[in-house]
């Protein structure tokens, strides 16, 4: 049985205005995983060591659907044996079970000589997403295979493009310990909008594209907001607006919700004020009782890869 | 007096997804305004030498409103006079209007010694929309100032992207000889949209301002679609269902309505492709009777500029 170490990064979907269709890459924070694969063989295996509590049934791991899907494409007998080694925390908000299942496909197709695309990779591993939303999505797994900022352009046919992310570009994430659903963000929402709100969003969705596109962090900034998602699921995390307003006025280029929440982002220029703005939002969650993990670091063009 | 001859092009506006939010440029059509300016002195003069039929009010000509935006923002006294030699038939729904408040506001800036930004440009220039459409939009000044193609990402506050287009990237244009105004296009449309179809949208406005930002042809063309507007208003538009697949089997790739309509237009990634398409298109029209001018050309990265 051949082996390997792989890391996917954990990775914050929507980006504000760009809600269901886009994500971004993080570095310094992911998955590890050692994947073995014997082909001609039969057998499919998980073992958790990460520490982290994981359901115990391998048909409840997001990983299970997703390499499934690349197995069944690539039409042969192959034995898998997957061992969690480090894992972000689920329900963090910063694509927990993406990087699981990132790394689970692209250290299958690395061991099986690479026969898919990142593309086809991000298609298997929307499968493990599926498993938890009901509907595969890709605005986390396609950033945590391809890194930089992943715009999902539509999914029948699926569509995806990526972007570069600018050099000195960096994120401070929080993630306070309360419990919102995935479900319960997404029936906060209405089922139709205001024609001029969504057209709104759209001019900041063409304009953070643009932003990424050419690299000009300015306009990433003023382009990051959303009429659509957030003024519903703020309601959910505690102190949003006040947080927001500080940390904008302390120099973030722009602060909204991670995913569906209840984490939330911010992005800034230099590494110094993201690590500054991470604390303010840790204390800000600590301050009304709720305890809270935070990170800061380097927005990453990198996403899926070896490690060692 | 001194005087100047300015061109200002024609425009595409909405892009099909991009609708509000973004317009583009046509090369070889155009208005052409011999623009006369004197400092210190008073009054304001439009003559028409275009042939093509025009209001002959002064307070009823986009150019005013366009032309006293900008003398108001510059503060002292200024004595205008525009002498409109070249003009895009209006109604054809390749931004009349704007080639005409574009160049006359270009020409004075010119004149003027280049007080202000191509951005306040496109501000004063918006002034002559609203004196037609009642809100101020910059989804056609926007290309007929700036060239290539623009997104307006937001009004409050103003914000403009402009993007170049690819270099061998052509139109096709038929105007046919309906009328469809744009009030009745727009309320054609409803005032709410199911969330899911926002997305849709979003998502192909991401893909077309990265298909711009990255040269990226075919991206371009796949973005293009609209599930908002389009559904709604090619209704005005006889037989444009026949039409649209006709093209796009002809090797279009996309086609759309041209602003609010009844005007379409298809792009292509040859000349040949375009001036063919919009022969395709002529014959449509005239083939159910009903007359149609047609152009075909490249898209262009330049603006409204000086000529002679």
């Amino acid at each position: 049985m051949k082996h390997i170490k792989v890391f996917a990064p954990g990775t914050v979907a929507n980006l504000g205005c760009g809600f269901d269709v886009m994500g971004l890459t993080l570095d310094g924070v992911g998955d590890v995983l050692e994947v073995g694969v014997a082909e001609n063989a039969e057998g499919f295996e998980i073992r958790n060591r990460s520490g982290v509590e994981l359901p115990g049934n391998v048909e409840e791991n997001v990983i299970t659907p997703a390499v499934r899907a690349l197995l069944e494409a690539y039409g042969r007998p192959v034995r898998i044996e997957v061992e969690i080694l480090e894992k972000i925390a689920p329900g963090s908000g910063i694509g927990s079970s993406a990087a699981s299942s990132a790394a689970a496909v692209y250290g299958v197709n690395e061991l099986l000589g690479r026969p898919f695309s990142g593309k086809q990779l991000v298609e298997f591993a929307m499968m493990g997403e599926a498993l938890l939303g009901g509907t595969p999505h890709a605005d986390n797994v396609g950033p945590a295979l391809l890194g930089g900022v992943v715009l999902v352009r539509g999914y029948r046919p699926f569509d995806i493009v990526r972007l570069p992310v600018p050099d000195n570009f960096f994120y401070a994430v929080a993630h306070p310990g309360i419990v919102v659903s995935t479900r319960e963000a997404r029936e906060a929402l209405p089922k139709r909008i205001p024609l001029s709100d969504a057209v709104a969003q759209w001019g900041n969705v063409g304009g953070l594209v643009a932003g990424f596109a050419l690299r000009d962090v300015a306009l990433i900034g003023r382009s990051m907001h959303d009429v659509v998602a957030e003024p519903y699921r703020k309601g959910f995390i505690p102190g949003y607006d006040a947080l927001k307003e500080q940390v904008l006025a302390g120099g973030a280029l722009a602060m909204n919700i991670a995913g569906s929440g209840p984490s939330v982002f911010a992005l800034a220029s230099n590494y110094e004020a993201a690590v500054r703005i991470s604390g303010e939002m840790k204390r800000h969650f600590e301050g009304l009782g709720i305890g809270c993990n935070s990170y800061a670091g380097r927005v990453s063009n990198a996403g899926a890869r070896v490690v060692e």
